[in-house]
Formats: structure tokens, C-alpha cells, sequence
């Protein structure tokens, strides 16, 4: 099987778990459950829950306990995206070529599908703690107490990562200094600043997804520590290069306008450091990050290739 | 000690536990940091924590486990305040005679800062999946792995009602439910619609608070079951109380403008039902809440003192 089909086959099944744990469209709040299924179902790469289970098979597991972390991960992301292209924030009309959910659903009930979405996310990672008796055996038998211990300790960490790469030691901070550094004159933004906004608005979910499958897999800490870098790597490198491609590609490889940093006046970490620095850190970072995924006495090589062609994309 | 000294020890305690979980306001994100601890920290009775805190008493509960679900729980009340005051929805400039939280960070900010608490609500309370291991004795005796077990069972069944009732088949829900109401021609709102709000955009935190008490103090299904019928209860009868006294008391008592609901052609419980019935309703809900309240066993008389002025409060 090619690496695209490989590929496509993991995307189709992050997104039927995805699906099964979203709520029917019924009962007086039926309007907040289309927006919410409207924002979730509208495409994308399923990116983080992807990642997340890869991570989770590197490091040897092979239960169900990562299904609903993998959701809980993509409605974050989904929530961050209706809440940013409010009015009030980015103020975007279109997204993956659709109209936006404040567009479809008036900014009152985006707001509140946005929190729906968010609230929804742990209510949906929290049932992994259920999963927890039947996976350890305890259902069956309570001398397993020991074993259940353990993975309750997995979850409990899980979800203590979900909750803080999200917030505001992750994304939300993230978010926070994006918007602060707007209303800074170029001069003042730092690329200390930058780096930060990278770090937790972009690499923070990455670092989610990876970690959460590593700790569910029973990695240990140190490991843990270690993915944890590896997908920094990965979330900076993928931004960068980001930037790169607005400067340097164009809008039939892109599908969307290039030059839009400039545009804006937007401080950017090529304008900063340049094209060749730019271009020669992706490399570096992904560099690092490939050969730390290659150094766990376990390999998947499939999440190696996924990252190479993320960091590497032409678009 | 009085009844109102009482109360007045116990919001403190209730105020001290949440601060004690806010964040310092430093860092790039130190904007979303202020803006979440202005919201929180604008006054409010901490009615939730302290309803949670003596339903924990009332079953046996001594330990510090309900503690990050106080906080938490209160963070989610705030968050929703904080959004609800956007001009995306209530467009409302002053809360508790101070600026609300979009007036003086901007509304993008405020949209952020929400988010940010409903975050760090369920961030603040996976800790207390951490405590069981002291809690339990796990921590000195691995062979405690069984009680362990028992309390994570707890712990879980806690952070599933907080999420449940904070969201799309709790307060999301009925906030959804009442914007869409808001639509409607006054003939087309039902009470099966209006009990659907009450129940759900005012009840449900109270559910919550006086559940999570419940469980993480070991009562069993049964009596979470009660618990919950009870909380609905004084929430409802909160609630229509509420537009009593927006029929029925003045400016002086209530500290804001009655008649709003009249004014805004607002369909309420009393519209619906008339003055005399809403009063006897009220009269019967909280009849049986205390009636449920009593019969557990062990009462805890305080509590059953505070739920008695909840209801029959003239402001």
C-alpha cells in the first residue's frame, strides 16, 4: 500500500471515530448541534488525532482508551477555528472554501457552538476513564486493581495535557500573545515573542496529539519528554514553512492568495530572519525531529514519512 | 453563629479555593490571564462551590478531592457570564455595578478569556484525579489499590457530570434554547419549552454543583439520582422566583430595574402561568427539595437553611 493510501485510510478512520461521538442533531438545542457538526464536518486533514494515534502505535498500544482522545483533540482544533473567525476576532467569511459558522449561524450561536464544541471535547475525552475498567481487565476480575491504577494514572495524564496544550499554558496563550503582538509597531515584536506564539498557537496541539498517544501507550515520562520536543520541532518547522510558502509560492500551488504577510505588514519569522535562515531552521528542526521518532527502540515508519512531507509540503 | 455568618465563612472558603487556582497574571498571555481573574474575581455569592461543598458534607465527605471541582465549577458559571454579556449575545455593558469583561478588554479578548476559563475550569479539575492516590492511601500502600479504584471511579463519574451538565444536554443547551425562544412569536413559546430553559440554562449548574458533592462523598446512584431532582427543583423554583420578583418588587429592593421581561414582551413562567400559580409552584418545589433534603439520613442543616432562602428571597 502507498503511503498516500495509507494515509487516506488513517484520515477516513480518525474521521469515523470522530463522527460516532458526535451528538444528533435533535431536542430544543438542535441549532447548536448542526453548527457544531457543520464546524467539525466541514473537511480538514484530521491532522492532530492522526498523529495522536501513530504516536500511541509507536510506543506499542493497541486499545481502544486513544478513540476518545482523538476526537476530544479534533474538536479543540475545530472550536479554535469557529471561535477565530468571528467578527470579534479574525473576522474570516470563508474557510476550506465554505462559509464560516458565524456566516451560516448569525456570531451569537457561534460563540455558543464554539463553547459547545470546547465543553464537548472533555466530555468525550472523559469517557475514556470508563474504558479504564474493561482494558485492564477489572470488570472481570478486581484483583486487577494494580493494573487499573496504572492506566487510570495514563488517562489522568491525558487528559491533564489535553486541558493545558489547549489553554492558556498552550493554545489560549498562544492566541492571547497573537493578538497582543498585532497592536505591537513591527519594531517591537521579538522574535522571542514569535517564537512563543508558534510554540503554543501552532505546536502546542501537535505536542497534544503526540503525547497523549506516547502516555496512553505507557511511555514513560522521559519519553514522554522527549516526544514532547519532537512535536515542538514538528509544530515550529510546519509554521515556518508556512510563512515560507506565503512568500515564496503562489496561488495555484497554494489554493489560497500568497503574499498576504506582507500584505498586512505582518511580522513573520522569514521577515525577521530571512529566506535562506528560514528555509535552512525547517530543515534543522525536522531534521531533529525525525531523527528523535528514529531512536525509541520501536519505529513507525509511516509516522515518519507524515511528518518529512508535513514539514516539507510545497503547499 | 448565625445562619448568615455562616454563609458568609462559607463563601469565603469558597472564594479562598478559587484563588488559590487562578493563575498569576504574567507571561505574553498575561492579557488573557487579567481579563479571566477580572471576571472571576468580580463578587458574586459563589452559590455553586458552597452548594457543592455542604452536599459533600451532608454525605460524610471530609477530604480536599471536591475542592478543584469548586473552583472548577465556578470558573464554568463564570465563563458563561463573560459570553453571554458579548454584543455577539446579550450585548450587556455593566455586571454587578462593574464594566463587563468585553467593555474593558475588547470583545475578541472577552471571547478568548472565556474560552481560556472553560479550559482551565476542566484543567483545574483533572487534578483531583492526582489526590485520589493520597486520598486513598495508594500512594504509602500499594495493596489500598483497590480503594484507589473505588475513588477514581468517583472522580470519573464527577468530571462527567461537570462536563454533562455545562454543556449541550445541560446549560449550552438551554442557552441555545433560549436564544432560539428569543425568535419565536410569544404564542409559539410553550412551558415545555420554557421548563426545557429553566432546566436547563439555570438548573443544570445547581444539578451539577450538589451531584459532584454527592458522588465524590460515595452516595450511591440512588441518592445522586435524588440529589439531582432536588437540585432541579430549587433551580426552577430559583428561576421563576426570579421573574416573580421582576413582576413584584421595585428598584429599591432588587438593586436593578423590575419590569424588564414586561418590557421586552419577554414570555415567562409567570406570563404563562399567572402570578398566584407561579407563587404556589414555587411554594411546591421548594416543599419537596427540603422534604428530599431531610430524608438521607444524615441531614445537614445548614444546607437546608440556605436552599429555604434561595427560594423565598425577596431580592
Amino acid at each position: 500500500m502507498s503511503f498516500d493510501d495509507m494515509l487516506t485510510e488513517r484520515i477516513h478512520e480518525a474521521e469515523d471515530i470522530l463522527k460516532s461521538c458526535l451528538p444528533e442533531e435533535k431536542g430544543f438545542q438542535k441549532t447548536v448541534l448542526e453548527a457544531m457538526n457543520y464546524s467539525v464536518l466541514a473537511g480538514g486533514k484530521r491532522l492532530r488525532p492522526v498523529l495522536m494515534k501513530e504516536t500511541y502505535v509507536l510506543f506499542g498500544g493497541n486499545g481502544s482508551v486513544v478513540e476518545p482522545f482523538m476526537a476530544a483533540l479534533e474538536m479543540i482544533h475545530n472550536y479554535s477555528l469557529v471561535h477565530d473567525d468571528l467578527p470579534a476576532m479574525d473576522n474570516d467569511e470563508y474557510r476550506r472554501g465554505r462559509k464560516t459558522t458565524w456566516v451560516v449561524y448569525g456570531d451569537g450561536m457561534a460563540v455558543l457552538a464554539g463553547d459547545a464544541l470546547l465543553n464537548y471535547a472533555f466530555e468525550t475525552a472523559a469517557k475514556a476513564f470508563d474504558l479504564v475498567l474493561t482494558e485492564s481487565g477489572f470488570d472481570k476480575n478486581p484483583e486487577n486493581a494494580a493494573d487499573a491504577v496504572v492506566l487510570y494514572r495514563a488517562v489522568t495524564k491525558a487528559m491533564q495535557i489535553l486541558a493545558q496544550k489547549a489553554g492558556i499554558y498552550g493554545m489560549v496563550g498562544g492566541q492571547c500573545a497573537d493578538i497582543t503582538g498585532e497592536e505591537l509597531a513591527p519594531e517591537e515584536v521579538t522574535e522571542e515573542l514569535l517564537l512563543y506564539i508558534h510554540k503554543n498557537k501552532t505546536a502546542a496541539l501537535i505536542e497534544s496529539a503526540m503525547m497523549i498517544g506516547a502516555v496512553l501507550a505507557g511511555a514513560s515520562d522521559e519519553e514522554v519528554k522527549q516526544v514532547e520536543k519532537i512535536a515542538e520541532n514538528i509544530g515550529i518547522a510546519f509554521q515556518i514553512q508556512d510563512d515560507i510558502l506565503d512568500v515564496t509560492s503562489s496561488l495555484e500551488v497554494l489554493g489560497k492568495a500568497t503574499g498576504s504577510d506582507e500584505k498586512n505588514h505582518k511580522v513573520t519569522y522569514v521577515t525577521l530572519n530571512g529566506l535562506e535562515k528560514s528555509k535552512e531552521d525547517v530543515r534543522r528542526l525536522s531534521e531533529e525531529a525525525l531523527q528523535g521518532l528514529s531512536r525509541f527502540g520501536r519505529r513507525n515508519l509511516f509516522l515518519e514519512e507524515l511528518v518529512k512531507q508535513l514539514i516539507t509540503r510545497e503547499k
